[in-house]
């Protein structure tokens, strides 16, 4: 299908991005069913990490939906494509040289492989392990409830499975333990993970 | 389709980011037959302006391709998503504070009118305005040979339309002047156009 392009080599290099940033290009995925946090904790995230001088970009669904994915619906096909674009915008993040936060459910081990493929060493997987019951419990949107009641189909934890990681990057206890402290131990993974620029940061 | 989606707000502001990289987020959309220079000029121009202290990005087939769109052809319906989906991302990485830099033939109006759409105001279009004669004479992967032996269907120029910007934001005349004159001009609108915090570059 690619039989005509030609490959152009772009001209600033990996290195060149981290002398500018300050730091390594590197994707954040957070996966975790629907309360568990992944939205605040991805905004705190980003915020905290800017006010210690990284770039950062955070993808959800609230910017994905409306535009790239705007054409993709809730079928199981159209679940694994939406996660595969994001596993590939989050790729371009990553080869721009920011660090991208991304926060969706993405509940099948195969989805976030394939993202992890796509994203290659700069991949980070965060399992934020709320349990069913406590993210139930929380329900801020009334989703569990609508679930339950038979409202909503194929929904993560009640009528579709979610396939927790087998070995993430760093697991997050957040029905255990407040969102800050889950925030300090982001932000530490972060710092020790990420490589820096030599004078900067 | 969206029906359970909640708009999470981004935890920074066009303002923060803007404070962040120095500049405002913006997408330099470069049209153009092929071989009309796009590529050669959005790498020049990244260079050029990553230099001058600017957060850029190139989004063009060779990284887009490979990845995100990998899964389309080129019959009229996946070129129009192809085109669709960069419009997309290029909002994205605006939406994240950054200058996008995209090199796309784009041949037509509302395809780019749809682009324009997902960007906003951060959308500027700059017709690489070398003429078929020109590319078809230059034609350094011998594309413009295929099409003409019939090798190639539905290329753009020889038996394909391309619709030319009617009110692009700058026009650069690359059949008639040198990389460096078009940079230069490049340079010179991306200074005079995307908005720069104070105290910062």
């Amino acid at each position: 299908m690619s039989n005509n392009l030609t490959a152009v080599k772009h001209g600033l290099s990996a290195q060149d991005r981290q002398a500018h940033y300050g730091h390594g290009g590197a994707v954040l995925w957070m996966t975790g069913l629907s309360a568990s946090g992944k939205s605040s904790l991805a905004m705190a995230l980003e915020q905290a990490l800017t006010t210690r001088g990284y770039s950062c970009y955070v993808l959800d669904g609230d910017n994905l939906r409306r535009g790239l994915n705007a054409n993709l619906g809730f079928s199981p096909e159209d679940r694994s494509e939406n996660i595969r674009r994001v596993g590939e915008v989050a790729a371009l993040f990553a080869d721009a040289g920011l660090l991208c936060i991304s926060a969706f459910i993405s509940p099948y081990r195969e989805d976030r492989a394939r993202a992890r493929q796509a994203c290659r060493q700069a991949f980070h997987e965060i399992h934020i392990a709320a349990d069913l019951q406590a993210c139930e419990a929380r329900d801020p949107k009334g989703l569990y409830r609508k679930a339950r009641a038979g409202e909503l189909q194929e929904f993560t934890g009640i009528s579709a499975p979610y396939e927790a990681p087998l070995a993430p990057e760093l697991t997050l206890e957040t029905a255990r333990e407040s969102l800050e402290t889950s925030l300090e131990k982001l932000v530490a993974y972060t710092v020790a993970n990420i490589p820096l620029s030599r004078n900067h940061l």
